[in-house]
This record gives C-alpha cells, sequence and structure tokens, in this order.
C-alpha cells in the first residue's frame, strides 16, 4: 500500500487526505515511480477548489511534479529502467495522472533524468516553472537579447523561473509585485528592476525605464481589468502572453492600445508544450541546458513533509513565499 | 488650381470644403495624380471626426483612396509614367497626404498599374478593403481552406472584400450582421451563412455550423465588450485579428476561454502590411492575382461626385450600405 494524496469532494486545504492505495503495476508506456519529493503549484490548489480548466472526478489524485527513483516500467518505455533517478514533466492532465504520493504512475512521455547535480527537491521544482516560462517567453514570445519583459507576480516560482530564463537569453526582466516587500529578494534573484503595482504607476515607471517603448513582452498570469494597464505599458508590436487567471474577471483590452500598437494577447498553458512530443523536447533540452550552465537554479522557498501536505496548500494559498513550495517524502 | 477635399476644424461632414490648392510638382519618390475616382472609408470619417489613430494638422487634406491619370513624376520614380492609369494603395500617414481632391500627390511606393478591365470607380475602391482582408486574413491568421472565420459587420466594404478572399483560398466565410435586413444580399455576396447578431444566439449558431467546434479565425472590426461572444465563438488554438474600434469601449476578454482555447487576439491595420516593402509586394500580388482571375470584385454600394463628398461622408456614417462608396470626378 501506498499513502498517496487524494480529495473526494472540492473545497478547502481540508479535504485533502493520504489515503492508503494500491497502486497497479504501469501499463503500456507507463512508468511507477517512488517518490521522494514533490513539487507543489497554483494549478493544484485551483483543481482542488474546483476551478482549474478540467474538473476532478473523486476520488481524485492530484499533482503534476514528483522527483524519485524509477520502481517498474510498463511495455514500450525504453528511455527510463528500474533505479533511475527521474523526475516528472506536466504533460498530462490531472483527471489522468497525480503523482503527488509515495508510490505513483506518470506516462512515459512525462518521465525525465535530469542532471544528477539536482538534489530531490531541486529536480521537483524544476519542470513547471521552466517549461511554463520557456513555453511563454522563447516558444510564443520569442523573447531574444535586447528585449525588456514584464512579468507580473514576479515572487512565484513561474515568476523567478522566468527572470532567470530571461537572463539566460540577454533579455531585461522587470519584476512587478503588488508592495514593495519582496523588492530586495526580487533584485537579488535577477530583476533589473522592481515595479510595487499598489504603489507605483506601472504605465509610467515601465516608460521611464525603457526610454518611453514600453515593454516588447509582458508575461502574465493575472488577467482581469489590470490587463488594460499592462497593454499600455506594452511596446508597439509587443505580445502580452498570459498564462493564469489568479484575477478571474474578465481581462480589458483598451482598443487603441490593441489597434495603434498591432498587440497581440496571446493565452497560453504549458500543456500546448509539453503534449507535443517537438516542442516538448525542445523546452527539456534548453532547462537541461540552463541547469547544467547553472544559469538556471531553482528557488525553493519552503519544504514541507507527506504529512503536512494541506498545511503546504494552505501556505501557498498565503501567498507570501518567493519561489517554489516543496513537499518531501522520507525515506 | 485644383479642388481638393480640406477641413479646418475636425466635427461632422460639414467641416468638408473643396478648398482651391495650388498643388507642388511632385518631389523625390512622389507622383502627381489627375484623380478619376476616390474610394471612401471610415479611416477618413475618423480622421474627420478627430476619433483616429493619427490627429488631423489644420488645414488638413484626407484620403487614402484614389483611381487617376499620372500627371507627373518626381525624381526617382521609375515604376509610372505620364498618362499611366494608377490607383493608390494606403501605404502612408494621412498627416502625410491625403489624396481625396482633383489633383493629388501620394508616395510612389503607394502607386500601382491596376488592371486595365476595372473601371475608374472600381480601381478606387480596391486597395484598402483587399489589403486590409488579405493581411489580416492571410498575412496575419494564415486563412486556409477548411477554415470557418467569422466576418463582423459583414457588409462592409471590408467584410465584403473578406468574404471574397475567404472563398478565394476555399475557407468559409460565416457573415454577421446586427439584423436579417442584409441577409440576401450578403449570400448573395459569397457569404456561407448570416447570423443576425440583435436576433441570434451568435454562438450557439456558431457551433451549430461548426460542428461544436467554433470558427478558426474571427475578423473583427468592432471591438468593445462584444469580444467576449466572439472569443466562445473562437476554435481552439483560433485567432481574433481585430482592425477597427466601431464600438470604442474596452474589448472584454473571458479569461477561461482564452486560458482553455489559447487563443490569441491581434490588433491590426493594413499599414503593417502597406508600409513594409516585403508583405505589401505580396499583398499587391495576392490582389492582383485575384482580381485578374475574377474572384475578387470590388462591390460598389453608390457614387457620389466630388461635390458631394459630404453627403458621401453623411451616407457612410449611416450605414445602410452593402459595399464600398465611391466618389467621382467628372472630366
Amino acid at each position: 500500500m501506498s499513502r498517496n494524496v487524494r480529495f473526494h469532494a472540492t473545497g478547502d486545504a481540508d479535504v485533502l487526505h493520504l489515503d492508503h492505495v494500491d497502486v497497479p503495476a504501469p501499463g503500456k508506456d507507463e512508468v511507477r515511480i517512488r517518490a521522494r519529493a514533490l513539487g507543489l503549484n497554483r494549478a493544484e490548489v485551483m483543481f482542488r477548489t474546483g476551478e482549474y480548466v478540467v474538473d476532478p472526478a473523486f476520488p481524485s489524485s492530484i499533482g503534476y511534479e514528483a522527483s524519485g527513483i524509477v520502481d517498474s516500467v510498463g511495455p514500450g518505455v525504453e528511455h527510463v529502467s528500474v533505479g533511475d533517478a527521474v523526475s516528472v514533466v506536466p504533460a498530462f492532465a490531472m483527471t489522468d495522472y497525480g503523482v503527488h504520493g509515495e508510490l505513483v504512475l506518470a506516462p512515459a512521455s512525462a518521465v525525465v533524468k535530469h542532471p544528477a547535480s539536482l538534489s530531490w527537491e531541486e529536480a521537483a521544482a524544476v519542470w513547471m516553472q521552466y517549461i511554463t516560462a520557456y513555453g511563454g517567453l522563447i516558444d510564443i514570445a520569442q523573447l531574444q537579447a535586447g528585449d525588456t519583459v514584464l512579468l507580473p507576480a514576479a515572487s512565484s516560482s513561474v515568476g523567478l523561473a522566468s527572470i532567470q530564463v530571461a537572463r539566460m537569453v540577454g533579455a531585461t526582466p522587470i519584476a512587478l509585485s503588488r508592495t514593495s516587500g519582496k523588492r530586495d529578494q526580487l533584485l537579488e534573484a535577477g530583476a533589473s528592476e522592481v515595479i510595487a503595482t499598489q504603489e507605483e504607476d506601472i504605465v509610467a515607471r515601465v516608460r521611464e525605464l525603457t526610454d518611453g517603448h514600453g515593454a516588447r513582452v509582458v508575461f502574465d498570469p493575472v488577467g482581469g481589468p489590470g490587463v488594460a494597464q499592462l497593454a499600455a505599458a506594452t511596446a508597439p508590436h509587443g505580445i502580452i502572453v498570459n498564462y493564469g487567471a489568479l484575477d478571474p474577471r474578465d481581462m480589458a483590452l483598451p482598443v487603441m492600445d490593441v489597434l495603434g500598437k498591432h498587440l497581440t494577447l496571446r493565452g497560453y498553458e504549458l500543456f500546448e508544450v509539453t503534449q507535443d512530443d517537438e516542442r516538448r523536447g525542445a523546452a527539456v533540452e534548453f532547462v537541461l541546458d540552463g541547469l547544467s550552465r547553472g544559469l538556471l537554479h531553482p528557488v525553493i522557498d519552503r519544504t514541507f513533509v507527506l504529512d503536512e501536505i494541506a498545511d503546504a496548500h494552505r501556505y501557498l494559498e498565503a501567498g507570501s513565499q518567493v519561489g517554489k513550495i516543496v513537499v518531501t517524502i522520507p525515506e
């Protein structure tokens, strides 16, 4: 029997339970993993509360990210073997697989051997954040040296990963954060500037920092009416890549910004990259290259143990973290 | 002396005057044209009222489209000669040139020899509508055979041109019109279906017409809160190309459509095509090919004479036309 995280109804963190489950042998193109660390994301919180793009079927497993040791492989799996240290790329729907647990199944296409230099905790904190950042910034917005990119909610794990990805290609990352409380941490994390959105005029500050041009790329997980200000701060021919709905209200777009500057707004989830063999391959290669060169290095805010899974969710929801929240599974 | 359309203040159509002006000899890379017909667009109305993307400096000339005979050419002009029948592509700012008048200057890069089969009226009705449609549908949205495209305000000159451009590449054009009053004319113009937006449920009808998929491309000159419905009617990975602000309010975009379907919204004006030598060249080639094969054929709703220029503006503003409004200049 394995203790895996499940929930039997949507709701607050109390709905999470460590159910004792029998995990079947891996089927064709599946891998069974003895997990050592789990990465926690806003996606799991939204899935738990019923606000995600897909709805859970109960009892529901949960979880996109884990690192651990291959326990067994199903027919057709050739790229990993029993005993390999691996981590899981979010390349599946949580209605099909959930990897938060002691012994978990994952589709083989989502299982990757990561650099041996990474700890279990770091390996569980790699794929969601870096592939999300890579997909939005590089695959879609084609961020390159000389570009400026605005990063709302910059202290999230994806925000910090985006700062590193931007630096890796020679672009200038400007961090947006609600207050100035995380300013020093964001500068230390590589942001060229920090704008406190509740304290400063975003548009005026971005203009000042870009010689009046605006930012060519905006990578926004917030949405809502605030998109209007981001559009005003975007450069002509620029692109706003939206990858989240922290503000669930309709996005507002002033037509004169959109038309006058020929702006693009693009909705993006990493699955369009991770579920396409070619694009996922390029993403994994980019991230492994950045990790091996030390240009990408996961920032872990805090770790919890598996028995504290509900506390870990609550801590993420409180929003005071700077970086990734990881749950460890002691041997 | 030439009688050219000018205005000395923004306002209703009464601000338009036929001023007697001395038109200088064409400068370097300029062509002077004895105009025979003028194409009228919503852009001129918005420029006149002060609601356009650029503001007039008074006294202001006006006008993007004209056909006529080359009267003289400036230094550096080689592709047209005195006596050639030509028409003008909107490839300039109205703050620099305005071609509504008897004798007008245009930049050489905007002057094209059109097929001899076109009348002056037709030649004045070609470039704005077909390059706008080509740029949005082909250059940006890459519309192709099998695609469905939604066309709000389909009875405008650009709407009708878009129906023809869609048909030319084998796509299915669905016309949107406020009421069912123009239904028969739109079907006759080539629309596969007509949806009366004030009488029918757009989203339900589009789903029904597309086996539930939605339209891959939306080409929208309206904007405003109505964009939310268009987003709901767009297929996964689809694109909404916005090319106008008939509704000047902020566009509303439901985040779950944008994120869940990875939608793209793109602001577009034809100038990004006409002011780029390569893209303009491809556009002109596409349109000339369509005209010569009879697949593109300008629909002219009504003609006025130059002395009725204010009436022509008023008629366009009233919005009952189906097709292009042209102003002729008797010899």
